[in-house]
């Protein structure tokens, strides 16, 4: 049986990735791909216990390198109980956030610095790296109006107290880091859902994701 | 104020850590010494949290390298919400275990690698390491019976689980590594807690730990 697809979905909150990720499942099931829809941090019964620890809004007093080494446990769960058997079955495994969302978050915009949050990610993926990388792409104004939208119905977690400065830093982040990243589209998710969705498809016929 | 020291006991599960530590403890206060008694996985509201999930007995799923992650996280917050803040109002701040056991128990026992194990663990303590190490030494079937005769009135956990192989590992590799480690002291834990006590709390004075 041929090896599946790992696909990421990167972008600041509010870019849009959870929904555009909804959309696009009946797109590749109409396709005929059998695709399995995973998100970070969590993805697995043991990762979504750290995912609780991380965003419990009690644990205030959580200092930023514990935290970078929570996302990393957690991800390394995640790929050795989801992703990978998922991959090997032949499914195409869609997570929402891999390592890139560590090292703009906890790397540049935490500031504990790029080089050793890598390492620290390294050690839980092996070279683990996926296949393809999509960004979707916001201003951080954006991003932020659509958190506050969808509050009414969201739990409200510690991550998303985070001011608009911080949300730009994340933004220019992710800009900055493609030339250093194998693999990676953007796309730009100032657009309706559909739209974006319907781009992100196309990117995966086009990059021989779907056979 | 001058700085407190920071003491790390390490040893084999059964060699008696947590009793010892019990019976210095009024030695010290005896001595006029402000002491602080702590543990790892654990030692602060955030560890306290991370200690659950690695010793959850459900989380048999759980991947090695998860579990290192976890203990370094477990470590970081520790050392920031606890160690560091005691050490800094000049008190003796004693744990039972620290990052000597990361080495041993997922460097080598294990078999993740020592070299990667001490950087996700460097990472987390950021050459913070102890005034001094006490290695509290037993034979592994020695230990292995002391927790057997325990375990009518202490919880059983996973790693407990163990096989004699696997403690008598972890034993040889504590001895292999004195060489690379500074300031540790070894003490012979095959005596009455009392006597073990004892040169433990004559080890802290010669060693000028206490004043």
């Amino acid at each position: 049986m041929p090896k599946g697809k790992f696909i990421a979905f990167e972008g600041p909150d509010g870019s849009g990735k959870t929904s555009i990720i909804k959309v696009l499942g009946p797109m590749l099931e109409k396709e005929g791909v059998e695709a399995v829809f995973t998100r970070e941090p969590g993805g697995s019964p043991i990762a979504e216990q750290i995912r609780e620890l991380i965003l419990d809004i009690d644990n205030t007093a959580m200092d930023y390198r514990t935290e970078a080494l929570l996302y990393a446990a957690s991800r390394r769960q995640h790929l050795s109980e989801t992703i990978l058997p998922n991959v090997q079955a032949g499914k195409m495994v869609i997570s929402d956030r891999f390592v890139l969302s560590s090292l703009v978050y906890q790397g540049v915009a935490r500031a504990i610095g790029l080089e050793a949050v890598w390492q620290i990610n390294q050690f839980a993926i092996e070279d683990h790296l996926p296949d393809l990388t999509i960004l979707i792409d916001v201003p951080a104004d954006i991003g932020l109006e659509r958190i506050e939208k969808a509050r009414g119905s969201r739990q409200y977690d510690r991550l998303d107290r985070e001011a608009l400065a911080f949300h730009q830093r994340v933004r220019q982040t992710y800009l900055d880091l493609i030339p250093q990243w194998e693999n990676i589209v953007v796309i730009d998710g100032n657009q309706s859902v559909e739209q974006v969705s319907l781009e992100c498809f196309e990117t995966l016929k086009k990059r021989g994701m779907i056979k």
